[in-house]
């Protein structure tokens, strides 16, 4: 939950008169979003969420992470729309931060998604794939294999204690594994924009469909195949650490259904699955490590992750992943 | 911000099958309310805030509670009416917790009220005492006069360090007050139920005119005046320390445009004052001294009523708060 900056109704007001929206009639604190502040509000021409980018996401990269939005709702995606301000833009600032209005989006995060919200996934993230393709701006991925082993580096020489079960200790582990990525890891795959953080806390859906999809901050220039590495560890996992089966043949089914993968592309998933593994349990060990005394926040713990490598590590196939 | 329970969507969905309430469309936890989580969510009938009622709020007081926003909705008092379940019930439980609907109010609390306000509020703080003359239920005071002494002692023997800058030592100042506040203590006033929490953060204005009270979890029955004594320590001072008349004026102009106070209550109003003050002081001692390691609400620290009942104790006679 995370309220990190409290807007005044005044400053609200004024921010609000940037916009054509009309008259502000409520506006709610959200515990939602670990890297930003946010507000539902209402106004009589409908309802919004007010997003203040906090330290974490920085002011020159929202043209990018905004005009991706706004590219993808005018092509026809289900995502939250920026709202524009009378002169243009598509974000000012509001209480010292740059902040932006969106469109609020029907619709919620699932926790116990179904091979078929799974599907619907699989096809909104192969449009979300093709819908990208027309858009200008680029963005690296600033969590790209290169920068894994800096990241390791910075969580400190004391991480074993983390994760005491890992035989031969934490830090060895993941050097190993790194040394096999930057040796293994896939050359030239189709590629372009993805969103990078497809997790189940941003996809939204209402009565069973998938309603849109939300917080576009990681998104970047990457293989397309590497999203779907990340939607595999992030939603076809059971909590006993088996893959769930039915679910990433769904959600592969549903990929495929808008956008066919390449040989090469299906060659590389095992080996980009312990990629996808690897940057999320790098971060949440820097998190873990570094988690602040007043953190409003409570960091996860890497284990899911340390968990979900070791099943890709055996994988000698794409095809143990269900896809067809 | 608080959001201390986690609901599943399916727990959610199978809450909401127990009212006619339609189908849920989204769910958000909102950062408000100290004592509960609290959800926002939309059905395709309307709006709605879901309560979870956390360790500090007592399920056998719910009926209470619930039953007098009920009483007051169906009076005509602008506040938030809990919806009733299809089998008639205010409340039952959500994961593990006794949980509450209710309806979702527009407006929004405001920082900087202006004399208006005061003087809306003074209305509806009269049409409060006056329409729950004929709710049934009793609840007793639990912060009242005999409560005090006590608070103060389980503050603890270290309380001087608090406030450096009270001569002669925090505990002295307070108890010297609270042997004064017991010789002095109005008897047999005017009394029902009242909110006994009217703070800004509990009263909702919308195009400038006040569009709900809420938060009723402290109403008891105690005399009126009392709460016009809160009003005052919790609307009427300036950051400076310092009365502002033109407010506490409007206030009491609003209430006796509905409900005109006895001469015993106008005389009572100073010492009542500073019972208020030292009401609030002493929780917020508490909560300061006692704020848990995990804590995701902030307290305040109790120098601003320390403030407040330097005020009160200066002033001789009731028309030094505005009152004519």
């Amino acid at each position: 939950m995370a309220v990190y900056t409290d807007v005044s109704d005044d400053a609200l007001e004024e921010f609000l008169r940037l916009y054509n929206v009309g008259q502000l009639l409520w506006c709610k604190g959200i515990a939602e979003g670990v890297e930003n502040t946010n507000y539902i509000l209402a106004t009589d021409k409908g309802q919004f969420i007010l997003t203040l980018y906090e330290a974490r996401v920085e002011e020159n990269e929202l043209p990018f992470f905004l005009g991706l939005m706004n590219h993808l709702a005018e092509n026809g995606l289900e995502t939250a729309r920026p709202i524009l301000q009378n002169d243009g833009l598509l974000f000012s600032r509001l209480c010292g931060k740059p902040a932006a209005l969106i469109e609020f989006l029907d619709g919620m995060a699932i926790k116990a998604p179904s091979p078929q919200n799974l599907f619907q996934l699989g096809v909104a993230s192969a449009q979300f794939h093709l819908k990208a393709e027309s858009f200008k701006i680029k963005r690296k991925n600033g969590l790209s294999l290169k920068d894994w082993q800096p990241l390791l580096k910075s969580c400190g020489d004391d991480i074993d204690k983390v994760a005491p079960e890992v035989d031969g200790g934490l830090q060895k582990f993941l050097s190993v594994e790194l040394d096999f990525l930057k040796k293994s890891w896939p050359k030239k795959l189709p590629n372009g924009v993805i969103h990078a953080d497809l997790f189940p806390d941003n996809v939204f859906f209402m009565h069973g469909e998938l309603s849109g999809i939300i917080d576009f901050y990681f998104a970047c220039n990457e293989v397309y195949a590497y999203e779907l590495a990340i939607v595999i560890n992030a939603w076809c996992f059971e909590k006993n650490g088996e893959l769930n089966l039915t679910k990433s043949r769904a959600f592969f089914r549903g990929y495929q259904s808008v956008r066919k993968l390449e040989q090469a592309e299906l060659d590389a998933i095992p080996t980009l699955c312990r990629g996808a593994a690897i940057r999320f349990l790098l971060t949440r060990l820097y998190d873990w490590i570094n988690v602040p005394e007043d953190a409003l926040v409570i960091p996860k713990k890497p284990d899911e992750y340390i968990r979900n490598l070791r099943f890709h590590q055996k994988i000698g196939d794409y095809k143990e992943y269900g896809i067809e």
